[in-house]
């Protein structure tokens, strides 16, 4: 049996779980692949720093050249994260002859067309499944089995911290800070939250599940984002009494044959709907295809064993290709330049929690304003006055029907400055 | 852009569907693959019958020769189904070098080991991903992306037809007669609906997602398999009444190194749960991995489309494998012969149904039985008497703990002896 040598860059949870994977299951994985399988040389900053793994100190290095450089190591797995060093380490190993994979959803997000089309020159494969979703192999199956539909939306709960977060809330009745500090203490969250929070994770991974979906590049500073601290328990105390849950979801849809609409935004969804049974860490990514129609993928979406599990199924494929001599044969398939529509373009229904004047007339004036902006309403509901601080205030709960963001917009413009409208506390978009 | 010609064998639902599948998305699908994929010749038994989809006549053919023996054709789609004569067309094609992708259940389940092994040694490929959970990509995930894991578990609900008619005795409180004459009429079930409510078809299934799972040869006349027709509205009621539905489950268990179990049968699973919700043609598959943990997919099991999808990923697999002479580059990976462990080892626990003596002492004197054979008991309700036509029956519904199977035979078989048991009315497996 051939041995294929690997190199590692990083190793950090996720590189700890691929380890340790492939560990665990060497005797099955070489069969499945006719081939030997070893860790060569593994490059990290310190190579005193405890590590989550056994690994035999021999193999650490600091110079990340003796992974690069080694002509013996056949795979790279880029396993450090962020734009830089990672680009350049990606691009090296590649320019050198090497097949990489990688769990970086930043660098691919951002950045990814590179090493992509220098993979393609250079023959080798580029694999990247760890990279959304953890071990759900949602990219594979893109690429792959499911390639032959034309994929009209790619939709789901992609950061777990946040639905982590939200799922918290929801039972616990808690606000956002409070749940946020317990994750921190409990390692749910990081120490700088932002990332997650503000929804930019959530954004790198629907750009590129957008990308291969619609064969499409997404800019990523074009996909609109909105993260969850705008959500309010009492937002979802709200959402639930009409039967809806608030999910943080990432939303990738054609739109015609030349435009595509990404988006990341917390919403409304219906009780009972598979996303909104998506609890804690786990991911849930909802595909529709012209052929398929919808397939759901459910799994534990980061941490160190389900990332590495996908990153060992990439070397797994890596090798393979390696041995029949076909590194390189599923390429970029982001050969189109689509135009990602701006947010203003999104049809959908809204939720708007607002506290009105409470005088006769008011929901009525309101009501007129929003009816001369085009927004058509489903439901409103205004609480009895003294559920709020102020004697002549009543808090109002308006719900549309699928009307035009920028026709939402101009209307909670206007609707600020009328006397009848003390405030718009806050407005989510709800996804059927 | 090179030209690759596959030859179809059958033009029924599931070849139609791969035909529309293929026409509907050819620029992209050509695109990705980077090749032109054409249809060359399609052998059908009755080359004038009106088909579901627009082909050229000039395609069309009676003589199987023609796309087996034709040396153009590269990849022959073997969508006849049944054994015979497909096994010996798929060895023919196989044997003339060609490529095969199939959507025979029967075939790859009773038989699939030749045709893997033949296509290992021609060094071509034989795919399957249609057999199973129509466009779900269940199987490519546990051959790649997912390969790296030790599977202990795969389970899910495969079959729609039995499923629909579940949902529908649910819904409406109806017996399974009724339901299956509406579905038969509305096509929701076959005219002879055997393979579907006898528990075939899901044999066929989880046989082949278990001999890829658990890496081993699955002899299909050893999975235990039990249809649905024992199931009734009143046992439905019961279980409605404790939170549970009854689905009809396919389970492949990992029992150690060398044993499995496989078995199909109805099963009462916990409301909420995924396997719960997923109602009418849906199917939904669970793996549970080493490293990944558990991984859902859930979409349509059947169906010209998803089916017809699956094929056209298959063809694109192979389409690339060609361009880079790697066709044969995942083999058969059943290289293990496990032990199918027989019914009575399972352990789980029981739901049982019975009549029972009215007078006071009887359930004490039944329970006794089941605690002389080790069944624990969770919950026993007996219902008043006249609940059923004799005045002194009682009817008693008994849930146990855990319990290996064969106990649970032998107490009930005791039990049907004892005065006061009238008669055990059904029992069936509870899936937690």
């Amino acid at each position: 049996m051939e041995t294929i040598e690997i190199g590692l860059l990083g190793l950090g949870v996720v590189g700890s779980g691929a380890v340790r994977t492939l560990e665990e299951n060497r005797e099955a994985i070489e069969r499945k692949v006719g081939a030997r399988v070893r860790i060569k040389r593994i490059a990290v900053r310190d190579t005193k720093k405890p590590r989550m793994v056994d690994v035999d100190p021999a193999l650490l290095t600091d110079d990340v050249g003796a992974v690069l450089d080694d002509p013996g190591i056949r795979i790279v797995c880029e396993l450090i994260g962020g734009v830089h060093p990672a680009r350049e380490y990606v691009l090296r190993a590649i320019e050198n002859g090497k097949s990489v994979v990688s769990a970086n959803k930043e660098l691919i997000a951002k950045d990814g067309h590179e090493p992509m089309h220098r993979a393609s020159e250079q023959g080798v494969d580029f694999m990247f499944e760890g990279s959304v979703g953890g071990g759900i192999p949602i990219i594979q199956a893109m690429k792959s089995a499911l390639a032959g539909n034309r994929i009209t939306e790619v939709k789901g709960i992609v950061n777990g911290t946040t639905n982590y977060i939200l799922s918290r809330m929801t039972e616990e009745g808690a606000e956002l800070a409070d749940v946020l500090r317990d994750a921190q203490a409990s390692g749910y969250a990081e120490a700088d939250p932002t990332n997650d929070v503000e929804g930019y994770d959530a954004q790198y991974k629907i750009a590129i599940l957008s990308s291969i979906a619609f064969t499409s590049r997404v800019d990523t500073t074009k996909v609109y984002t909105e993260g969850i601290t705008r959500v309010t328990a009492h937002d979802i105390e709200h959402a639930r009494e009409m039967g809806y849950v608030i999910k943080l979801l990432a939303i990738g849809k054609s739109a015609g044959e030349d435009a595509i609409q990404v988006r990341v935004h917390p919403a409304l969804v219906r009780e009972g709907q598979p996303l909104a049974s998506t609890l804690g860490p786990f991911n849930a990514i909802l595909l529709r295809g012209h052929a398929v129609g919808d397939v759901l993928f459910y799994g534990q979406g980061a941490g160190m064993m389900p990332t590495g599990s996908a990153v060992v199924g990439d070397i797994m494929d890596v090798c393979r290709n390696i041995l029949h001599g076909s590194t390189g044969r599923i390429a970029c398939t982001c050969f189109q330049n689509k135009r990602l529509l701006p947010i203003e373009t999104v049809v959908t229904r809204y939720y708007i929690r607002m506290y009105v004047s409470d005088r006769p007339g008011s929901i009525a004036a309101i009501a007129g304003v929003f009816g001369r902006h085009n927004v058509s309403i489903a439901s409103v509901r205004a609480n009895a006055p003294g559920s709020v601080d102020a004697h002549d205030t009543a808090e109002a709960i308006w719900v549309t029907h699928n009307v035009l963001e920028a026709d939402i917009r101009s209307a909670l413009a206007e609707l600020q400055t009328i006397p009848e409208v003390r405030s718009v506390e806050n407005w989510l978009r709800v996804e059927e």
